[in-house]
């Protein structure tokens, strides 16, 4: 990746660099890791009052593994790249708390397999991101970087907006029902969720096990390639172009007449677009059994794990839940076992219907979020829209194509077969090269 | 289950008893919590020189939660049932040790959530089994109860040991290949892996992410359903009976031709005796794609998965791990990604071929060792008959119902249809009640 071809603003401030940007100047010896570092703390520096993306940042600890790096040969694809890490993945050399007063100091023996991957590529492992409260619906303290008195989405709040504020270049985060992609939407980033079960997920707090993915939150396609390869244990491959113009199945889900304007605009604008461009774009619609879906991957399944995993806590230290938890699992202890049985059913029932649906298209366009971000802090959204896909197992991204009317991201979601995360990568790179624009990406807010 | 119909012998001593009678006994006031702790732990006494089943394993500690049990109201369906953990399972008051010097003396946070729901249905947690390193091949030092020269299996070893010479009445296990069918065989008890993603794996350390399983090593197939209940957070229920003799479907699978003729008696034994006590019993076979499924099991899915699981230990103490692991993972390092995702599409491919096979049988019979335990204590036998089923997520229970040359057990497979335990089960008692003999479970040897 690191290839003479990758064009560098020369004015811009290391921080505001994409990952294959900051590898490729490091290995070209044109500036260091610690100098990438130190921007990527100057910015935290200065807006971090307001944004609260971080919930451990030790700057002499990331600032020690750049100068490491700076002295020693190159690593790998992500030589000095700064990575942030969803506070729900474990780190041994920093706390992991899970945004949760119970887990706090919490100091792991191991690095979680998707962290220990990017410190074998060279990543610098700058801190650890607020998340709700065990990557639930409980919020932590950030705030949206575009307007600080909306929410960034969640769970991986502060994935989103260290992101989508320049703090890092890209940043971990986890899906169960919506937690990639709605941040991702709010802040105006690209986010990723891969196929599930494809990347390990050893050393992340689970929410429910059979949904649960690790996924990405950038400001470019080309980082996620990249920083996929690394988590897929490959080496990094030269970005993907589809051959021709992509076959696009517009589906609205059962979910379009609860969408905003903002929303239906969006989707219905990049179909426009992306038909005039020449790709073949068809509005198709799925059997009855897909309604509801989010639903029953939140309830059935979502609670029903939740309560599962959540055993431990429950019986030990329930009074040091927040009320939205303690929620959660007493409605996960109503569920019962057929109940939940019949909603893994159901949702492997409908991925089989789904794959026929890959006979005719790509990938498909879908609404991804409501609208903007709502205002307030004390809720991250909706994740409806963005919890079909987490539960049908399917590669999913937002792009942040659109605005809203209160000039917030609304972004469009683009989702693959399974295991055609390729496809999705080359189809969605189409889709920004035909609608994207790069001012849409991020805020620059001072 | 504590019903007045349940059957105690009144001259065993309380560690021979099973755990539906243990919890039976406390709940009719017949015998207390520590009494039965009290004779696991001198049945532990007088055999764990020979046997080795246990790794950590504090008396003080398990008497004091027997004693305070037996002050407190009943907790649940297990109250004072003594339950041994397979010692990669975390336990928040004793070490979670992986069977490696990597994790000595490590004291993880939390209980693993099926942990936490035995203490919660009332369970004594007795102490830790020994395990082959993180749930791989190098095996621990126990050894099998029957003949102390011969392999117990892994990678569950302790826990087989031990349920079979009665220092436990059940044992939690885990399975990626065979880890605890194959022990459950060699030492003959009963050994039960559910349906894929149905048991939370909060709190286990993964083998293989997209295969791994827990489940249970038990002396009656009443006692995996009680245990069952309570990892499934439901009521315990009556034991379950097919309404008619069940449809058995036999499969010798692709590696009938590496079967011991006691595995080819056993198999054949049981299909000619459950046919002739009215079951509908017919050989089937499968298409190619099943040929090989246990490789694909072992390489493409186990290597790759286990790669990357173990990227930190990798990167920071590779040469604490057995020379077997490092293999492991070097080989798991030489899978291409392609491969990997090919592996994970042929099964995929291969459960939804399974599913027609059950519209004709209730149940497959199987074998499920290649013979009766192996000599030597290197090793601890093929997974191969085993990781067919893990691989394909059924699930899948080991009955102790005949025993080869050397008068060691060997145990029939009966597989389900994915979330059909309970069927499986239902059958399970069947076939046990038509073929079974009680003497053939564990071993009393002095």
């Amino acid at each position: 990746m690191a290839s003479p071809q990758v064009a560098i603003p020369a004015t811009a401030a290391l921080n505001e660099l994409s990952a294959v940007q900051i590898a490729t100047k490091i290995a070209r010896g044109e500036t260091t890791c610690e100098a990438v570092t130190r921007d990527c703390i100057a910015r935290i520096a200065a807006r971090e009052g307001v944004v609260k993306a971080w919930v451990n940042l030790d700057q002499k600890h990331a600032l020690d593994q750049a100068r490491a790096l700076d002295l020693g040969p190159r690593r790998g694809p992500l030589h000095g790249v700064p990575i942030g890490i969803k506070d729900t993945i474990d780190t041994f050399d920093m706390p992991t708390e899970m945004g949760s007063p119970i887990y706090r100091g919490n100091r792991p023996r191991s690095d979680a397999s998707c962290v220990a991957l990017l410190r074998r590529a060279g990543a610098v492992i700058l801190g650890k991101t607020a998340t709700c409260e065990f990557a639930g619906s409980a919020p932590p303290a950030t705030a949206n970087p575009h307007n600080a008195a909306h929410t960034p989405g969640g769970s991986s709040s502060g994935s989103a907006a260290a992101v989508a504020d320049h703090m890092v270049p890209a940043a971990l985060g986890t899906q169960t029902g919506g937690s990639i992609l709605r941040p991702s939407s709010f802040c105006g980033v690209f986010g990723y969720k891969p196929t599930y079960n494809t990347i390990n997920t050893m050393g992340t707090w689970p929410a429910a096990d059979s949904i649960d993915t690790i996924g990405w939150l950038a400001r470019s396609i080309e980082d996620i390639e990249m920083l996929m390869a690394v988590l897929r244990m490959q080496e990094p491959q030269r970005p993907r172009q589809p051959g021709s113009p992509p076959r696009i199945g517009v589906w609205r889900t059962d979910l379009w007449n609860t969408a905003q304007p903002e929303t239906k605009m969006a989707v219905e604008d990049a179909a426009k677009r992306l038909a005039n461009a020449g790709a073949t774009v068809r509005e198709f619609d799925l059997p009855d059994a897909f309604n509801g879906l989010h639903v029953v991957a939140r309830s059935a399944i979502g609670f029903y794990e939740r309560a599962a995993c959540m055993a431990f806590v429950w019986d030990n230290k329930r009074e040091m839940l927040s009320p939205q938890m303690q929620r959660y699992i007493e409605n996960g202890h109503k569920i019962s076992r057929d109940e939940y049985v019949a909603g893994l059913h159901r949702l492997d029932q409908c991925r089989g219907l789904l794959s026929e649906v890959f006979d005719e298209f790509d990938v498909l366009l879908a609404p991804c979020v409501p609208g903007e971000a709502p205002k307030g802090l004390e809720a991250t959204g909706d994740p409806g829209m963005q919890a079909i896909w987490t539960a049908l197992h399917t590669p999913t991204m937002t792009l942040p194509t659109h605005r809203g009317p209160n000039d917030l991201p609304v972004g469009i979601q683009l989702v693959a077969q399974r295991y055609e995360d390729d496809r999705l990568f080359a189809c969605a790179r189409w889709v920004w090269q035909t609608i994207g624009m790069p001012e849409m990406v991020g805020c620059r807010s001072q």
